[in-house]
């Protein structure tokens, strides 16, 4: 059974244990927000298995994603044509956890993919997603593809313990003629591939017309529907539009059907979207979707940024988490321009995380401002060992001191001299003090133990 | 006379023009927001003057500062007692302004600051602002100052052709005590400054105490103010406070007794502030300081992204120009940790410029989404030049491109074989031309020139 059918049924299993553990819930809440769809518990059970006493190397420690619980964010990795090596791709995912990524997608196009996407779940102590159209267009062109052979390919990747699917269900033919009136027509390569295939048989979608066997294949490994926006604007001109529109009236149906299959959903968004329309886009999903996490890229909040595209997504995806959204996949400085190494996975996880972590304490999730509060009073107390090692990054924060000025006592912004929380503190004690006796004159106390 | 003595007067100024000009509107609206303080233009009349045909080397192109304009950036520089060389912060400047800072701030404390202030005066395109106080503190210390004294560094630096100054009029005694309710106390270095003069010689703020003659020295040379906010909260904990909103109440006061005295007024915002109280607070200095331009420095909306606060900075700083402030106080990435170099300045405008641009978009700024129209037309085009061209920063997303893949027709992220935009073009021009058949079949034209 899957996550949501056990919950259903009133079990609490080891994964909504670990959830409610790591987020501070009880069991029962978490349970309830899985049963009723509003939260994410990606864990194929042979990933899980393997971490629950099982004999694999597997070792998912399972997160849920929803608006009860924290924002998680998602980096994407993955070889191209032109660069694939999978130890590579492994570096990229250890960064990308340590530096706080709550889930990774392996989007790899290039090279033997089995291969890569095997070796990167046995390491994964994250969930792992994938986007299996990729595959399918790797053996052979998609416009040759028969729904027999896509299926099998899902099948394939859920034995192997993927954990959720990008599969772009809601793209129809009827919405093809609402794209081509845009600027920057389809940006999605699912959306882009799937459109081809139509285009090609002059058929329907066929993992639209399919997608009852595609929930047996996710129910049967507990894969999660990741329901892929493949009309997502590409551009700010693009927002907002009736093609993205139509697509998520179409994944609001889907999702109602894969939860009365017993599978769970996520639900994928844009994308490139003005700043004052992420709040309606992410009203809209939720009421279309009836609550089922919200999984945006970006948004991106203007398309100029090339090179700092993951602050423009930052922007975004603050706004975006505030108002519904569950779950950030990051961008990185090379979005449209190339793909991430290294450093700039780093970048990407850092920038998302700021953004996940202001819009909970935004939302007053509780707890949320703990680490905020206790990195103020460490600021306060010149602790600087503390304050460095609250930082998101550690290591960057310690580097940027380290350049500028070593002493224990201050920092080169301001030099000591110039320092206002220390000239300002003796002045606001004697406040302290002064506001105490007057107190205490107004209504003497017996004793002095204050 | 100042510029909104003579809006007032119904003149409209070179100065209004060539705002006008830069924005695309008239100078009659520009000069109306003007004269109803709405809109300043930081235009001090000795930097002004060498532009407009006097003998100076000051070239000052002047910019307008309100909600009825692009929303601008601000990029602090200055020396530190650890680092103090005039042609470092040269260096910072022109790169400040090459990527699009609208303003510069000489926050010098270290070395020379009358040699450097004016180096930096005669070189600045843009308006420049000083925060006074620290040079009146590098003569002798805060305490020993009389209002004497002040008044004539204000003085002396207003005859230097300084745009804008940063003072500190509005933190009074009786705001202390609150301050000393806070987990952060007093971050900011001129509040700070002025807490320990009141401290010492238990009396009033003297710049409050001594503001119109004060307002008699901006008006003389034109010097907008930019009231401070000696109050701001330095953590989330501290936002939006009863010491913040105090201050804050006085400033409104002292805005509307500058105006009368025919200065030009800026009012300084926060600080730290949670995503979700930036609306607030953007409203509610509206409302209490006559629509004056809110200045605000970010705000950031954690404490704990050391490192990569210009980000957290960005998220809010979109938020607060959407909601309501017209000037963008950058922030770096070496923010709470060390003095900018070159490239942090490089980060920090671009951005704030992004926070500044998306914000504009959202609000509908007329025009404002052009360039982005004009990307995204390039990049469906595969017009690579034109895309690099129109990035924020080109010469960085030609370093990224250049170090992924050169080839003009594609870019690395996809491969020629994955590119979405590629595989939809046909798919949808098809559609397009179906359209336009079906459309014509339905209601068949004379002649064949659509």
């Amino acid at each position: 059974m899957t996550q949501i059918q056990e919950a259903r049924a009133g079990r609490t299993t080891p994964a909504v244990e670990r959830v409610a553990q790591r987020e501070g819930r009880t069991p029962q809440v978490v349970r309830e927000a899985v049963a009723a769809g509003r939260v994410v518990i990606p864990a194929n059970r042979h990933h899980l298995d393997a971490a629950y006493g099982g004999a694999g190397q597997g070792r998912l420690d399972p997160i849920g994603i929803g608006r009860l619980l924290r924002t998680k964010v998602n980096a994407n990795l993955g070889t191209s044509p032109d660069a694939s090596c999978k130890e590579e791709e492994r570096i990229k995912m250890d960064l990308a956890i340590r530096y706080g990524a709550d889930a990774v997608m392996d989007l790899s196009t290039g090279g033997d993919l089995d291969a890569i996407r095997t070796h990167l779940i046995e390491h994964a102590s994250v969930p792992l997603g994938t986007v299996p159209i990729y595959e399918m267009h790797q053996h052979k062109p998609i416009e040759e593809l028969s729904p027999r052979e896509m299926l099998a390919v899902l099948e394939k990747q859920a034995r192997q313990g993927v954990d959720f699917f990008t599969i772009h269900c809601g793209i129809l033919r009827e919405h093809l003629p609402l794209a081509a009136q845009r600027l920057a027509g389809i940006v999605s390569r699912g959306g882009s591939l799937l459109a081809a295939w139509m285009d090609r048989h002059q058929k329907q979608n066929p993992l639209y017309e399919h997608f009852d066997e595609i929930c047996e294949i996710m129910r049967a490994h507990d894969v999660a529907f990741s329901l892929g926006d493949g009309l997502r604007p590409g551009a700010l001109a693009d927002a907002s539009d009736e093609a993205q529109f139509a697509e998520l009236r179409t994944i609001g149906e889907l999702t109602r059907r894969a939860h009365e299959m017993g599978c769970q959903v996520m639900v994928e968004g844009p994308g490139h979207v003005p700043f004052d329309q992420i709040e309606q886009n992410m009203r809209l999903e939720e009421e279309l979707c009836d609550g089922a996490p919200f999984y945006v890229l970006g948004p991106i909040v203007t398309d100029i940024g090339a090179g700092y595209d993951h602050i423009a997504s930052a922007i975004g995806g603050t706004a975006a988490a505030y108002y519904g959204a569950s779950f950030l996949c990051y961008v990185t400085p090379t979005e449209h321009l190339g793909l991430p190494g290294p450093e700039d996975v780093r970048e990407g996880v850092i920038a998302h995380r700021i953004a996940a972590h202001a819009a909970d304490i935004a939302r007053g999730l509780p707890g949320a401002r703990d680490r905020d509060d206790a990195m103020s009073r460490a600021r306060t107390n010149f602790d600087w060992k503390r304050q460095l090692e609250l930082a998101l990054d550690p290591t960057r924060a310690r580097r940027i001191r380290a350049s500028s000025h070593p002493d224990e006592d201050y920092c080169s912004m301001c030099g000591r001299e110039w320092c206002a929380v220390r000239r300002s503190r003796d002045v606001l004690a004697r406040r302290r003090a002064q506001g105490r006796t007057e107190e205490s004159e107004a209504s003497p106390r017996p004793s002095g133990d204050a």
